[in-house]
């Protein structure tokens, strides 16, 4: 079974084709979660689905799901499990995105996995599971953190006060409930996970492999800096009597990777992506600068190492520099490990198809993340040129994406013929 | 003749009083120039001089004028020169403020003049010049660059390039009008400016002194810099693949104080009050970071060689670190010397009340460095309590403003009775 165009002008532009970006366009896609643009495009995906011959619904936590029931498949031969009972083969990603984005990062996943069920449905396949493609929520968290919010409210739960904090902007995009929804990935209705992703680094784009086959995913630590100083008039204020937070707050900036360089795995990565300047006058000295950071590593103690390492930095910067430091709580992420047995799925599928493979960590959380705490879970990995991603200059070729998707629909038939086989 | 009561609550709060800082408040007065509160604070002003028996009008920059003609006043003795035609004294400051600013910059001027032209109309004093009360427009220029706009407009005329610029705005605020209007400090018209200002500095306050008289203002010259790298995915970059335009931007934040240092005067300053980081994800590599700089010395030599050694360390650091740097245009605004008839004025009348004075230079631009290339131009200064200034902590105590004003009083009254004789 071969699958038709992926990645093309229409399914990438998800809800957003009017901003979808060429590569090295203007100001790529924004979707960020709950916004209006993000709704469009969940709309937009909902649609899809039906019109793919999926019963397609939105849960209250935003995410868009489109079932596909193993008795719809026209050439079934023998008997086949309840069709409403027996575990489903879920497959799919997110459709949000950071500010001024790449049109590339979670939309293949979905795309991906709508065209694996399309391609099933119409070949008229005997599949023995019931499809399932899932259009996660909030992933990214670039507007409300932290990210992976859908994935997690289906698989392991969103707390009470998480969710109440979450709750005004689910009511302004329609959704939402009184109380946080139980997780609806219960036991039995699932047999495995599976998320068709950009790699967003380099490697496999340098090394001219075609495939990435996951074997895990970074832990992430994220919190925010606020250096505090004094705001003063810019011309009668002496060099030697500010207490300017933006000096405090530029040389924690430079620091952190030097804290990374030392304290990391060599594979750790550190980066400070938002800084703003209060009052922000060009005459006035900076009172207050806030900083993000966010550091990242296969290994949790080396992830808390850095984390410890950098407010160790702050406070001391802060204290020679006659300014306050605040540090705010800690936002874990954990990391996971992928099913072995599903990697293997996947490197088989790949190598039938002539692909080159690598088995490689995933520096980037992705959704898949949460599902592996409740079922045996898989990534596949193509290439981002460049290594560029969460950029208007984000790209991934067409033919790099259907490969994935490919690979993506022969790992869900080996699967469904017993690949994981006791297993669940 | 003594005056009333200065920068009590009523009138230091002129339109925003319900934002009005006490001492270390929480958000200090916003008025930037042009916005709804700000043309608020415009119309509480005109009422006061209708109030106080001005004749009172709003011109197209967003000038704000009460005049009281010499013939006005009460008790006259002998013959007055014809009220319309002879010169006036001009005195006043500006109401806009900073973002998060104090209540007493600008405020403070205009109030105490218009306190010296209440108390001379209510005392039926003689005085032989009409009196003009002006509050300026756009002083501090945080909103829209450059600042002193509505003095620049009276004294020196404003380009065609930029009122288009600004025209907007004004047209918003309902003012404006198609052409810039011609400069209506025409020769002849004004016999001297004076302002009134808190110093903003710490230099009265800690050698408790009681007034400045100011010797003349600083050169400013004002810039961006725009640091420009490659937006990318934080977690999948490796450190060492990374062109993270924040780090640039920071490095640079932090040589201007050391170029400063280096290359100024000892008096120098350096300021870098606005840095903008784009996207501005917490998981995003920062792509491009807009860093604004000023920096001020009495010596125009100086301020050139300040700039140039600014954009050297810019486009050094950039070129380091694998990014690209752009600087705009340069806006230089030239200091100016008061008058030293004036200044001997101001002197003589604080040291009758029993004040202690310091002759100064002022560290900050004001409005009186445009009228000083039309009229002989004085301005006093009242301690600022710790030095502090565009902050809500600016604080002034009552007695230094009513010293101040008072001293403003006398010079006034001097100048009426001949102190610039044959000067215009």
């Amino acid at each position: 079974m071969e699958l038709g165009e992926i990645g093309s002008g229409e399914h990438a532009g998800a809800g957003a084709r009017e901003r979808a970006n060429e590569r090295g366009g203007a100001r790529g896609v924004t979707r960020l979660a709950f916004t209006p643009a993000d709704m469009e495009g969940r709309r937009w995906i909902l649609e899809k689905m039906r019109s793919a011959g999926l019963r397609a619904w939105t849960d209250c936590a935003g995410n868009v799901f489109g079932r596909l029931e193993g008795s719809i498949t026209a050439s079934q031969e023998g008997p086949l499990p309840d069709p409403q009972s027996g575990p489903a083969i879920l497959l799919g990603s997110h459709l949000d995105t950071v500010p001024e984005g790449g049109m590339f990062d979670g939309a293949l996943g979905v795309l991906g996995a709508l065209e694996c069920a399309r391609a099933i449905r119409e070949s008229g396949a005997r599949i023995h599971h019931p499809l399932c493609v899932v259009a996660f929520a909030n992933e990214e968290g670039s507007r409300i953190i932290p990210g992976t919010f859908g994935s997690r409210a289906f698989s392991v739960g969103i707390s009470e006060s998480e969710w109440k904090r979450v709750l005004s902007a689910l009511a302004e995009a329609g959704l939402g409930s009184p109380e946080p929804p139980e997780p609806s990935c219960r036991p039995g209705d699932y047999l495995c996970y599976l998320e068709l992703h950009i790699e967003q680094g380099g490697v496999l784009y340098r090394s001219g492999e075609d495939v990435g086959v996951v074997q895990g995913i970074v832990w992430i630590a994220a919190f925010n800096v606020v250096f505090l100083g004094e705001a003063n008039h810019a011309g009668t204020t002496p060099m030697d009597q500010r207490k300017d937070a933006l000096l405090g707050a530029s040389e924690f900036v430079l620091a952190v990777p030097e804290i990374v360089r030392r304290l990391g795995s060599g594979r750790s990565v550190g980066t400070c992506g938002r800084l703003t300047v209060s009052p922000g006058g060009r005459n006035v000295i900076p009172g207050r600068a806030d900083v993000s950071v966010e550091v990242r590593d296969l290994d949790e103690e080396v992830v808390l190492r850095l984390v410890e390492g950098v407010k160790e930095a702050a406070s001391q910067i802060a204290s020679r520099r006659g300014l306050r430091s605040e540090t705010s709580d800690v936002s874990v992420i954990p990391g996971a490990m992928m099913d072995p047995r599903i990697q293997d799925a996947i490197e088989r599928s790949a190598k039938n198809l002539g692909l080159k493979t690598r088995r490689m960590p995933s520096g980037a959380g992705h959704d898949a993340m949460n599902l592996a705490k409740r079922v045996p879970t898989g990534m596949i990995f193509v290439p981002s040129v460049d290594g560029v991603s969460h950029s208007p200059a984000e790209y991934t070729p067409k033919e790099s994406c259907a490969a994935g998707a490919q690979v993506l629909l022969d790992t869900v038939l080996a699967i469904d013929a017993g690949a994981l086989k006791g297993s669940c």
